[in-house]
């Protein structure tokens, strides 16, 4: 069960049409829509029970607003488009694809559980051509709560029919592989850029680099299948 | 009802030792470890019902743990609890003084409910002389719930008797304003560092920018006492 953005699709390949609108500021704009866009997602989930809750795609824009505001860059509505456009069309990183075909001739089910709303989430599958690799394509909105709550990992146990420990979770977000590890997932942190991983006391079953980590990392659960 | 870290205490006073530290990082690593304490506030907070709570003492040095980490400082144990005690005694804003003691002049039911805990909201208050002008010192850590969750904001509705409509509260922090806007206070939020608010569709009912702007724009607060 892997995770979408950040994991199979590259939030930064944003960066350079932000880099092209606001020379000098696309990485730092790239960096900052992606923080808010996560904080976002945290306050909606914990205030009020989930009342204030909005999907993905509005929360996305709203921290594309923030962003811009904070470094004092000038959205207009058509580079709002645009970015938000990209946004709908990530990179998929480059093993994506050949990752899940591995697993696929292994027989192994495959799915996303993401934060992501169905309809950017079924756009960003087709455009990558992965929409036949994955058994699986789950929305935190059919529950309107986003990860790391509980009651989102829980769509994938619900979705398989498999108990949380016989489900490999496979994340590049360091905060997300600490809630699926806390929440039970034996779990794969892919540690794409080099970072520290969270200091609170919890680490994730396995530390990866790539994607391709995950062939080697779950031997148990392949040769299970 | 005051926040107490960033709005009556400055969060950022732990810089100057952090830049005799580290030279030339001291603000990178004051505004990280600040960003990550409140990360780690909302993680343990959303997962399995708050199972993995941790004191925002633990919270705070995890942050810095994680802070040093990702910014490449080698934090020696003795570097760490020149920090934590720093982070213990921090400054309170020039103005917090005054304008509590204004407010208990004119008869004003004053508290602070803070994600600290009260060993630590204990030492600040009394390290800043303030002992005496607050009616009540709230810790989350009674609930167990960091804000933005309601049960977290509940605390001050609980401690007082009144009605969340009949409390004013006031932060500088956008997403603590926000979620007790949210909650149902009627709130200032004190944008010191002139920053964007949340772009989330909700504003506080006041902004200002110094913790002076409570006495101007509660005025009916003020005078129904």
């Amino acid at each position: 069960m892997f995770d979408a953005y950040g994991t199979l699709f590259d939030v930064y390949s944003v960066g350079l049409l932000a880099e092209q609108l606001f020379p000098g500021q696309g990485q730092a704009l790239g960096v900052l829509w992606r923080d808010k866009q996560i904080e976002y997602t945290r306050l909606v989930t914990t205030s009020n029970g989930g009342e204030f809750y909005q999907s993905f795609w509005d929360l996305t824009r709203a921290g594309l607003r923030y962003a811009c505001k904070r470094l004092g860059l000038a959205l207009s509505a058509s580079a709002e488009e645009r970015l938000m456009n990209q946004y709908r069309h990530l990179s998929a990183f480059p093993e994506t694809r050949e990752v899940l075909q591995a697993l696929k001739n292994r027989g192994i089910v495959t799915g996303v559980l993401s934060n992501g709303d169905p309809a950017m989430l079924d756009i960003a599958v087709r455009s990558a051509g992965l929409e036949g690799l994955l058994d699986h394509v789950l929305s935190v909105d059919a529950i309107r709560k986003y990860k790391t709550h509980p009651d989102a990992y829980a769509l994938g146990p619900q979705a398989t029919g498999l108990p949380a420990r016989q489900i490999a979770f496979v994340s590049c977000n360091s905060w997300d592989a600490l809630g699926a590890t806390w929440y039970g997932f034996p779990t794969l942190w892919v540690n794409r850029y080099a970072l520290p991983f969270e200091e609170l006391g919890t680490l994730p079953a396995r530390t990866g680099n790539s994607l391709l980590d995950v062939l080697e990392f779950f031997p148990d659960a392949i040769a299970s299948i």
